[in-house]
């Protein structure tokens, strides 16, 4: 109930189903005379949408964002923005055999145990459809960002950090060569692995899973709110938040818990050369995060994805009335979700970040 | 800002500093005619109190809690339940030397970032003693959630399954022995190696981390609200919500991303015998949540737990004016935080389900 | 910031401009298999519209709405229900010469100190088309509370019950009544001197206000949250977020204050003749709210608007830089906003018992 | 459910019953270096409790106010501040024949519909007791507000104007002439009548309503967030989410309904002498509001508060198995609630101005 909303200050709520005339997000909260146009929120939307190679769904959706309201002369008003994303590759047909059948690995028979009803054609609402509309208010958070001289310099990126048994061990925080790979891999020399991973599983009508990483570079210090609204409390509800998200680390994160003692794993201090928070660490164990609150470190996060539930060759799973069916997937899906995982993981930061920096201003005192 | 709270219908917001008069909660939207006395809170509170046994912190708390409001008769009123625990065991002047000095691995250098002030006595709203409150709130959501009849049947149980090096293999789910061992650990077989673990870092003046599991037996399905606010969501808010909380996965969790394909680890499904749907699951890979909603399933969630920041042994830190000091702890402390999390992950738990409870009664259809 | 919400778990929030390409809503938290269609909505919208007839505006606006997510197959599926009006009759040339004018009694001074920026385009957000949103929520809200059988009885109904100095003295609670004349006048005996009254106000130029009430029949007792959420805190806010809006009251409202004693005020009881607590009282000074609570009897409530601040005889104002010009409206207005403003308070008193069934139903013990 | 709970980013709690052990509050949201004591917060606690004089009610209440957390060496922390106020003379005997007993005019049938269960001692939380937590919040607004630059001028003052047949005609908003009559009526030359109304209906047992004005001097343009969280809004729910208050209007309220046309309603505009908005407007029919959001202008409210139910001459009224019983009151009360209304009226309104004048901060941009 009322739960489709993400945010305190800066805020976005999200609509529309995978197969119904149009998805989109209402983002309130932005502050008046950020600029604002489609263009600053499309390259991030063509990032994510299906199609774009051969390891992604073949659905072809250009998911052209329109501005519905709350921009004016260029520049946003104050007031809520609707971002409007027709659905064009609608193949509602397609789905009519699973009208009755739980996809096993899906929300299908939970919806149907909490709803009594569900729109079945490719998920409905739990489709990974639904997150073009965080990716596009994420790119509102960008760029309300960016026009704030306190913010100006945060940069935030995501990258597939593995592929199922494929570990990107040498990775490299560059946009370009992060988006010039089908994965959205930071390691270069780890592509031709995951390439063959991924063929292979394909070959056999299988899925596999993936981590996600992502950073966030520039975040000043004091961004998130004691006890319960920290920075990575509200981060863990983000990533765990989004389909197929099982674990969620930050820093260091399990490994802290394998054995290591306080003596190593506290990021001792030291005189920082330019009088600055960030410097005064000699390591970043904690992920940049200490009691909530951002150190100005760099933000680590990683993010577990399991294997896209949809797959090839042949599941057992039940109907609404109970009996038993067998079911193998002939639609358009995702082999390996957690790539396209990557832009969205990255908006909900933007996202995360945007609130808590205009819960900070709220809150804070003249300097 | 206005964060200190948690939870949407069955809400409470926490107060109070480790060293000031008192700490408690408020518990909000507490249905009427619950019954509840002290009596039903503080076995909770004692399970968590410091000085229980020579593992954790030796401060002396009894952690007496009153209700101050919303209770007549031995029933809830449908008013606000106003918990305070006074503060016995208060020596703020062990903590003088802290005054200016940032703790490594603690909050001090954060929220001195933010706010620009903070109680440095024992770590004052950062301390691990601000975890009092949820345990006695969370004794009420448990109380709450037995006097329905569609809630009576929960149960939600944690318990210590790794403490450094030392793994728990063969938990058994069962109160009384969690209880019984000074770790709460859910495997007597690994009790022995715990002790050593623990007293081979005592005696270096180090800490330890560790994993706590918890498990929720019986919960309906539809607890949980797509898409933002789904149930593995706010688990994971209020797993990486709590202090020294690294990680949080659900069901096979980080595992799920390592290579498995969907083909394994989707929860593959039958007819259920008595035709529920909680049966019609093969397995539970899934951890009890699909779409960000409870099956039916146990819901099985794991944080990893970072080693207690304060240690004996002398480590390297700075003051508010950046000069270098060295830093001993000689304070009462917890050398593994872990253990007392325990009680109070479990409590967390009872509180989602007391608020997910309740929303789903809110917008359900009489059957 | 984030402000554009109404609600706690049936809410809604709206977006749109006057003079943008649409205006709308999303509506969270209705409860799945509620039926719905565009044809539960568009007759409400229908009598709000501008162009009805000659005593209000006649932009011509068809205000067809669109339902693009959140129902399916004829039935709600609980996911958000966004409902589009495109707007039609877009002049915003009409606007240009207010481009830099405060228009006097409009948001343009504040709305320009607030936000450096506004959307001058007849109103942009401020303009009164804002309320069709209200209306198409108002809509489904009614048709969700019909639907279930605690709420199915309840029936809500505004009238203007003054027009300038003609006051309606002989209500007569009838909706064909009140909809079969221009002026949704629950007196028939006054519609004749509220036209004459009209005439001669739009002969000078002029405008005028009036009061609306708003009645609600039928709702269960227990409706609103003591202590800051009551059933009248609720919708006074809700009265007095509606533009224009400048007075409300409840029940005998600003005449219990006039020198009435207790004795002569309180609604004294007596033995109810069914055993149903409405029936117990023997008065409704109150107008169906005690303590913040519904008595079960009617409600009654009563809104003060002001005269439609665009008129077409000449004004003082300044422009952005405080240089002084005359204004006098050309452009479509209404010349009493209050008539139009019936359907739309009727609508929020659908909207806030909407919530507080909801919200009592999550706490409410089982009969 | 969960609604104990006023404002946004600066937000109280309240909790607590007429004769319980004790009532308070927690403030949430203050920013952190507010200078704080008890002693900003005990004089507005004096000035409502009871005792003061003749015309309010006897009971003895010290209102001692103790501030529990949040408060660091005189400076608040940014954490949550515990508010706690014992009862003193509570005498919970006095109302055992009330246990079963439906007072008129007051919540009792309706909080037993409600929740099948009441605290009668006293009205238990729906008791007038409840305000004094108000109070105490407020008077930390009020302390907050006054150490931000842009926020120092601002002045509440709430009054008297009214009481029973008794208009204050010439109100002087000057604090301490309206601290210095037992009735806050800023008018010295009503006074005598006014005790001359009370004196009488004391000796007829009865009771008696009022009108109470509040005025806000020095607020800057831009408090309030359009469309449905307005500073309109807001003061309306307020207003009417107080015990007794049946109406509120702002600025001319209902008179603007009652004939007046646009033409002199209306605020027109002028250049203001000094370049700021507020000068611009040459007169105040709005009450300092257009849109939602503050001029800059006086803010001016008015409430109607309708006569004390309680009455010491006999009524008839209902048990709780609808036998009909007369009741006619012996206990401690207020022969006219609306005097003491007039310092918890003022604590709301500072509260309001301190959530939106950090909302505000949240969402501005720099100058």
């Amino acid at each position: 109930m009322a739960s489709n909303r993400f945010g305190r200050i800066f805020a976005f709520s999200s609509f529309g189903e995978s197969h119904g005339p149009a998805i989109g997000c209402l983002v309130d909260g932005c502050p008046a005379r950020t600029p604002l146009s489609e263009n600053d929120i499309q390259p991030f939307l063509d990032r994510r949408r299906p199609g774009r190679n051969k390891y992604v769904s073949p659905r072809e959706e250009l998911d052209q964002v329109k501005i519905l309201s709350g921009v004016f002369d260029g520049l946003t008003t104050g007031h809520p923005i609707l971002l409007l994303i027709e659905n064009q590759d609608q193949r509602p047909e397609d789905y009519a055999k699973l009208q009755d059948v739980f996809r096993p690995g899906h929300a299908d028979a939970t919806y149907q145990a909490k709803y009594g009803i569900r729109d079945h054609r490719g998920g409905g609402r739990s489709s990974a459809r639904e997150t073009a509309s965080r990716v596009a208010a994420g790119a509102v958070a960008r760029k309300m960002l960016g026009s704030f001289p306190a913010t100006r310099g945060i940069k935030v990126m995501a990258g597939l950090v593995r592929l199922g048994s494929v570990a990107a061990e040498k990775a490299v925080w560059d946009l370009p060569a992060i988006n010039s790979n089908p994965f959205f891999c930071p390691d270069p020399t780890a592509i031709q692995a995951m390439q063959a991973e991924m063929e292979q599983r394909m070959r056999q009508g299988d899925s596999v899973g993936g981590e996600v990483e992502i950073r966030a570079f520039g975040v000043p210090p004091g961004f998130g709110e004691p006890v319960y609204d920290r920075l990575d409390a509200r981060i863990g509800a983000a990533c765990l938040g989004l389909n197929a998200v099982k674990g969620v680390e930050i820093g260091d994160g399990f490994a802290a818990s394998h054995g290591v003692g306080g003596r190593d794993h506290n990021d001792q201090m030291r005189t920082p050369p330019s009088g600055i928070l960030s410097e005064a660490y000699q390591s970043n164990h904690a992920g940049g995060i200490l009691g909530g609150i951002s150190t100005g470190q760099e933000i680590v996060v990683r993010c577990a994805i399991k294997p896209t539930p949809t797959i090839a060759c042949p599941q057992k799973t039940v109907d609404r009335d109970w009996r038993e069916v067998e079911l193998a997937a002939s639609g358009r899906h995702d082999p390996a979700v957690c790539i396209r995982a990557v832009p969205v993981l990255e908006a909900m930061l933007w996202l995360i970040l945007a609130d808590f920096f205009l819960l900070k201003r709220a809150g804070g005192r003249p300097e």
